[in-house]
């Protein structure tokens, strides 16, 4: 069986050196993924922190020891959109979880829809799952920035609770007055993007939508599921803050 | 438990009416998923050919018969990109067949990379499975339209079998000049989009990538999954054919 290598292992905290367990899922991954020895060098970061190499050493005695070099802190790479999710399957907002991570938005907040059901909320995922993905889609991209993520009860909430709000916009195949392509996002500014749970928007979230101005826009008619909606959209507004577009966050 | 219903039953072939045993699994998703009744109507839709309605009728003798009434044809909703994407593993391929297939790109070539893994090609996926997949992203997508679909020896023989190439793109976060928010693709013009491995391009596939005319694109510093890259990537370029930027396909 193939694995793809983790691209870097992201601490919590700057430490100087640590010894895992040769049980620990991360020392199995040293082991068996990247198929470390003694002495080599292996990618490190620390959350909010610099980035680094790990110098491997396998004790013979059931540890495998990583001391650090640190480098500079890792600037912040996050771009300025800050998106809402409507709360949908579990298995959706995993995918939805670690694939905005990995495209490095500044916040994810998930909120309770109309057309949400109140199962979704229970799932084990809201325990500690949903941190886990933060940082695997982090560590997918190589950072060492997360979204902040949270969940709250509904829409109104959820805007309300957001770092970034200049350009407001919001998907919806059925009702879109434009496509997301005509609408001008000036490099600089930040965008609050709103996408509705599996089900849809309600007529009455639509309403309140309209009310806060955002734009209710379309990625053409093809009807997408959550994750790749929110994939392609995040994408898409990302371009705005690529290198070379004069974003000075760059 | 919650599912969240099927937007489309497409089918292969345009006939007046059908009668499948309540045990077909599509039986069951009209019963159990959709909840249908004896005079219900549902969305159907013939692959290549047009929507409709199918009116059911549950027989009581352990079938249910659908008798339909079809529109004009639906017209060719797929976006003039040529994706060719690097074998990966069977579980990579799986997400990027079903999402591009929602997002309607026209074609998608896997070609065995050189960094790709012989095992890749023997799953199960390449015997039927491939299919099913690109039909669900088609339902998912309420569209009756389908990418060609095949999968090549290597990247030459997957550049000269496809059917667009105006525009030459090959993602690479390592070695690209520019960010694919950079290129220039003129309206109506079409686009071959060329997405590496999991494990990334080889630098002899470097090397003919620029000889074939393609600009080697980057979407930022981070380094995504394949099926993030696919579907973010191919949001990006689809926004020239969404209605309202002047696509003659539309």
């Amino acid at each position: 069986m193939a694995f793809v290598p983790l691209n870097l292992f992201l601490l919590k905290q700057e430490v100087a050196s640590l010894e895992w367990s040769v049980d620990d899922p991360r020392a199995i991954h040293l082991k068996k993924v990247l198929r470390t020895e003694t002495g080599d060098r292996v990618d490190f970061g620390v959350v909010d922190g610099p980035r680094g190499k790990g110098l491997v050493k396998w004790t013979g005695s059931g540890t495998v020891q990583i001391s650090f070099e640190w480098n500079g802190p890792h600037p912040n790479d996050l771009v300025p959109i800050s998106l809402l999710v409507g709360l949908s399957r579990p298995q959706t907002c995993r995918k939805v979880i670690e694939q905005a991570s990995a495209l490095g938005v500044s916040e994810l907040i998930f909120f309770r829809a109309e057309k949400s059901q109140p199962s979704y909320e229970k799932s084990s995922l809201w325990d500690e799952e949903w941190q886990r993905l933060l940082i695997k889609g982090a560590e997918q991209a190589f950072s060492c920035h997360l979204p902040r993520c949270e969940k709250v009860n509904c829409l109104e909430t959820a805007i309300q609770s957001s770092l970034f709000s200049t350009t407001r916009l919001a998907l919806d195949v059925y009702e879109a007055s434009q496509s997301l392509s005509e609408v001008t996002i000036p490099n600089n500014e930040n965008t609050l993007l709103a996408v509705g749970p599996e089900r849809g928007w309600s007529q009455s979230e639509r309403e309140f939508l309209r009310d806060q101005k955002f734009t209710l826009s379309h990625m053409g008619q093809r009807v997408l599921r959550v994750e790749t909606a929110v994939v392609a959209s995040v994408g898409y507004l990302s371009a705005n803050y690529w290198p070379g577009r004069g974003w000075a966050g760059e």
